[in-house]
């Protein structure tokens, strides 16, 4: 494409192309030699339809890799995982003559029930915001652009559109904020993608404190805004609040209302020009629809990108539990495959990032694969998808019965989760717990292996099995690497990205999700997932951080050591102390009571994975930086590290510490704020210029305390005045007039010039 | 004095008389014959100073007697006990020549470490506003002016003067002013008192929403309001919210202020005129000040007050727990009084209702008063509030293997709870947990009895002893009323106006108390004490309403009648099945899971106390109106009534529902929204013009489905497409240019004119 400056654009040729052309492409400018910018849905893969304008079956497109989900990728705790899935993705995309791909998501996982929850990788910012940097970072570098999504605060799918997420915003700054933040920050995403939600009643659309103050003027992000498909409700208020590019086509409305804003005045031309600066310095780069015409592009490999999709999910999927190591699977055991998943695998959720995936693995064909003998490994359905009967759970259990063990494949169906709709319980389908009971009660052995989207309770079966293998959405290739971890081709190396609680009753959300009459209030304030679990003591099934391994590993010899007032490194040894190699994953929490703000328990602040052959140890070092100890601070409008103690922990997951060291952080210098008649008591007695007139003129007013009671007494009103602004401490001191403006005129006298 | 129009004032005159000379007085204006206000602290009883400048001794003030205090009221769950202090306080008040007391306070105890809980009724709105009503109807007809506090969401003392509580419109509607509206239609208080905190950034007595639309336009209250003591910090901006009388004396500020501002034209003289008109109506029937000079006010009968005193505490203490009948002791049983409070009484909090009392009873002469043989009253300290040590504890253990039971009087110290600060635990200390179990190892039967103004927790001793007697705070009498309770000269028949939770971190607010950085989120929205136990499913070691009796009460023959679209009368049968005479509370919750916003599990609608003799029995009717059905809808602003079902319960607490029946009902005429391009493509196919059409374009668009798997994706996606605005739905639909407009004409062609 040509240099062009927007000033090169008629009004009219600027608002046309700020808008999209149709549901998959931005309007090119032919005759100024611009081509069209072409967006595609993601992010684990690559939907191009048939044709841009069928935007009718949201299911049909052209065939790509369904590689594993970001609920997976989550699990991994391995940033190059993430980039593995981001690197072939772009290639896929590539092939298709995709521009930019439509993700990574990246919420927060705020409730369990959110209907997308696939989708986002964790409850966690630092885990989410690191997994996508890696992702982004990967897939640019192979030549597509990622679209950062869903900025911002879109944690559920009921009303998606008008809610309100009502939020505070030490919240948003310390929760829903710093995965975006580091993603911005760190990997330069092509384009972000604002979300359909309204926060604290402004449209994310239409939200300039959003899209400008906070993404641009503080984060340094210098790429194209866009909009969820149809999230814009006023095309000019978008456009001055930084939404550059509304998609998809509109019938030419926003264009109409730009021009027509233009020439009333009410919006300054120069507004589009900045817009169209960004979107041309994105199509300067987009050859998708060039390579497309031309015929050039490049096909993939869809047997290696299979493969790849087996080997990245083997990352994913947690080992929940393992009683005597029922895991793995002997290679002549005679097995008992139990459950519809096991044949027509459960793999990706609805919506938008729905691929047509090129072939798919069913668990009980790889298992057979890798059996001793395949005629061992027998199958009973056990239940379908809608429901059981007597006859299907006396064939489970009869199968169950001959087998060395019973491997249960459970799970919700497609339908129960998707984008568009949230989930209004976690229970697993009662036919399938029928089933899990039945076969638990007959087989010598029972493994349950579950696929799904959001987390579903274990209760009513948990204790009644001997292993679970959590296998999230695995992607294409899913049974394949269900194969490998049963059979222990592969180690789990999976840590669940998001807390299992006992109940949903337990979820912090829970009364406030998903909220009522257009607000969704977010009472629960920091406290999301783990960090509410662990601060208030309520106890979970199975933790954030945890999985286990068919290793073991031992943290050891933790040293703490500040680098400076406000970082510090961590350093430990890692051990595998099994007889497998295996991969173990390091998680660093920080905890601290430093005020002034209530802190969660603990927060994770950093996290590496190691892979360590049996007896292997290795030294890790990890670096905290200033934000590891930071609490953002509304008052100042900045982060802000407090003085006090801060104690580093190594956790095998948020409830188990298996080391810890506490360091002593001066914090930042306070910042000295004037005294004024407002100003506390408190404040005022801690002056060290106002304060000793100020405890000289009430001394000589009122006698001294006689005695230790009076003393008491007096240090009890002491603290019941303290909070008490001055101007109200004088209605009730024992002090004249001249005292008190003779207190007044000092303070205003130490004010800085 | 004379009548006087707000017109006959000069400006000078009209902005001194708005604010007060003093710390007890409003400005008379001899010169026109308009008296002073007396207004002096309350609420269970006077504290008029020595004189009116003694504003430093905030603990000494001339006697009065010292009723239970409204924590204790709270659990008599009786409106006579209410109305009775209420009357008895009025009558001191004229004694005094005071025209206003300031009281009764009655907001929300939203969390139990609110330092000021003892000075509020419940953690259920009906209960508080049933009760405050009572006592300000008696208080008024005795000649006392009530001042109705602390007007609202003043539920904490922590930075009680800057805090901003962020509460929701439905939060305050349904929880924390439904009290202040009962009192203000029911009973007409004389003044109003503004509280000091911001709610949702603004300050109360600058709160025009608050104080004028809320207060007198709504609710029509034409009475006074004042601030709290300093609450005032913009003199003109208090003024035109509807704030008319700021206390106390500012030294002229408010004063200037409001002249330069009606000077200057910032504000209209007549917004003076509107508050001066309130106070010359209050004035004019403010005799204290005359009858103090003219020596004419009627002293009270001080034994009188006393034995009243006793009467109505014995009404308030609740029996938590009665193992084995242990409770009523006989008059003959070897007692071992353990504990410094049966000795020295805690009866009141601390702060501005501290009350110089005519007298105190204490628990152990009151006891050796009733005992058979006084001398079987054993009495030892086992603590004191400064902790305990080995040898307290051995006398103790020493007296209480002697007896046949053990009593220990435990509770909390008075300067753990008072106004000014809150708690930071609800923990009784831990010297008295020591005493109470070494007592209980040693003694054959222990009983414990609680003073206290906040709810302290059980665990620790709570199965180690065979009854508690939760004592509250009973005012100055309270060392009798419980004699009488211990002994069965009076039958307990107080129940919990508050839950009392396992766990601290178990109330709702746990997490958002008392706040940070100036800011309070309500996250918990109308999920306060038992409404959020019962909905989330929390146990805790005693539930709202729960009680015991020394004899017991069955509820049969439920019988629910609806008596229009939106009300019902509940009857049914309450029989005393023991042998004694007592009183039940009748408690009627009603449940239901109507939509469109998320129900407690049950909520308390109606209750009533009825005494009954051994065998006897009663029909009790009660009638439920519109507002026990109803929620508040913010979209429509205004009280709705859902079509749905409403369970109506009788419980024996809010966890004991003891008989229940449903209702159906029809709820009010939805209100008709006109369609527009953003409403939901749900509200478009529900459209009875515009929904068939609508269905007929989509049809002729797109094939119908074929087969049950078609039926099903389609069902599907419609859940999916449902909650989207028309505006996006077009973008998906597979409808031409002309369907939309024909649509769109349709819906707007609907609209009423």
């Amino acid at each position: 494409m040509p240099t062009i400056d927007p000033a090169d654009l008629s009004l009219e040729q600027k608002a046309k192309i700020l808008t999209g052309r149709d549901h998959t492409t931005s309007h090119p400018l032919d005759e100024l030699g611009i081509p069209a910018i072409v967006l595609i849905d993601g992010p684990h893969g690559v939907r191009p339809p048939y044709s841009a304008s069928d935007h009718l079956g949201i299911n049909e497109s052209q065939p790509a890799t369904c590689f594993p989900p970001a609920v997976a990728v989550g699990s991994s705790w391995d940033p190059e995982v993430a980039a593995q899935v981001g690197e072939a993705v772009a290639r896929e995309a590539r092939s298709y003559g995709i521009d930019v791909v439509l993700g990574p998501g990246i919420n927060i996982k705020r409730s369990p029930l959110c209907g997308r929850n696939f989708e986002y990788y964790s409850e966690d910012p630092l885990l989410s915001g690191a997994l996508a940097s890696s992702h982004v970072q990967a897939m640019q570098a192979a030549g597509a652009g990622a679209s950062l999504k869903h900025f911002a605060v879109n944690n559920q799918e009921t009303e998606r559109i008008q809610v309100s997420a009502d939020v505070d915003e030490r919240t948003l700054r310390e929760i829903y904020f710093p995965a975006f933040e580091q993603v911005v920050k760190e990997a330069a995403p092509a384009t972000v993608m604002c979300s359909y939600n309204r926060i604290n009643g402004v449209h994310a659309s239409q939200n300039h404190w959003l899209l400008t103050d906070v993404l641009r003027d503080e984060w340094g992000y210098d790429g194209l805004v866009i909009s969820d498909w149809g999230a814009v409700h006023d095309r000019v208020e978008a456009l001055a609040a930084g939404m550059d590019l509304a998609m998809p086509m509109d019938w030419g409305a926003g264009e109409s209302a730009l021009i027509a804003a233009v020439r009333s005045g009410a919006l300054e031309e120069s507004v589009l020009d900045t817009s169209v600066r960004r979107i041309l310095d994105l199509a300067g780069t987009a050859t998708g629809a060039a390579a497309v015409a031309a015929g050039a592009t490049e096909s993939f490999d869809v047997d290696a990108h299979h493969a790849l999709a087996r080997q990245l999910a083997a990352e994913c999927a947690v080992l929940l539990k393992n009683e005597d190591c029922v895991l793995p699977l002997a290679p002549e055991a005679a097995l008992a495959v139990i459950g519809a998943f096991a044949m027509a695998p459960r793999f990706q959720g609805g919506g938008s990032s729905h691929i047509n995936a090129t072939r798919s693995d069913s668990a009980i064909d790889e298992l057979r694969a890798l059996a001793a003998n395949p005629d061992k490994v027998q199958y009973a359905s056990g239940f379908t998808l809608k429901g059981t009967d007597e006859a299907m759970i006396a064939e489970a259990v009869s199968v169950a019965r001959e087998a060395d063990v019973a491997v249960v494949f459970a799970g919700l169906a497609e339908a129960d989760e998707s984008e568009g709709y949230d989930r209004e319980t976690i229970a697993l389908p009662a036919a399938q717990v029928e089933v899990i009971r039945a076969v638990a009660a007959a087989a010598a052995r029972t493994v349950v292996v579950l696929s799904n989207g959001g987390v579903v309770s274990l209760e009513g079966w948990h204790d009644e099995v001997d292993a679970i293998l959590e296998g999230w959405l695995l992607g294409q290739a899913g049974g394949g690497a269900l194969a490998d971890l049963l059979f222990g081709v592969a180690n789990p190396s999976g840590r669940l990205a998001e807390t299992i609680p006992l109940r949903l009753e337990d979820n912090p959300s829970f009364l406030n999700f998903p909220g009522e009459l257009g607000h969704v209030r977010y009472g629960e304030g920091v406290m999301v997932g783990y960090r509410y679990y662990s601060s208030v003591g309520i106890p979970v099934r199975y933790p954030f951080g945890h999985g286990l391994s068919y290793t073991t590993f031992t943290t050891s010899a933790l040293e703490v050591a500040a680098t400076g007032d406000d970082t510090a490194d961590v350093s430990f040894t890692v051990t595998n102390t099994g007889s497998r190699p295996g991969k173990h994953v390091v998680q660093v929490y920080v905890a601290t009571e430093a005020g002034p703000v209530r802190r969660p328990a603990r927060e994770l602040r950093a996290f590496t994975k190691v892979a360590l052959e049996p007896g292997g140890s290795c030294r890790v070092t990890l670096a905290l930086g200033r934000r590891a100890f930071a609490f953002y601070n509304v008052h100042e409008a900045d982060w802000r590290v407090s003085a006090g103690a801060y104690t580093i922990q190594i956790g095998d997951s948020a409830d188990d510490i298996v080391a810890e060291a506490v360091i002593e952080l001066p914090g930042d210098a306070p910042k000295a704020l004037p005294l004024t008649i407002e100003s506390s008591l408190g404040d005022w007695f801690a002056h060290p210029v106002v304060g000793p007139e100020l405890t000289a003129r009430l001394s000589a007013a009122a006698p001294a305390p006689e005695g230790p009671e009076e003393a008491e007494e007096s240090a009890r009103l002491l603290r019941m005045a303290a909070p008490m602004p001055m101007s109200q401490f004088f209605l009730y001191a024992p002090l004249g007039d001249d005292d008190r403006e003779h207190l007044l005129a000092l303070a205003i006298a130490t004010h800085s010039p």
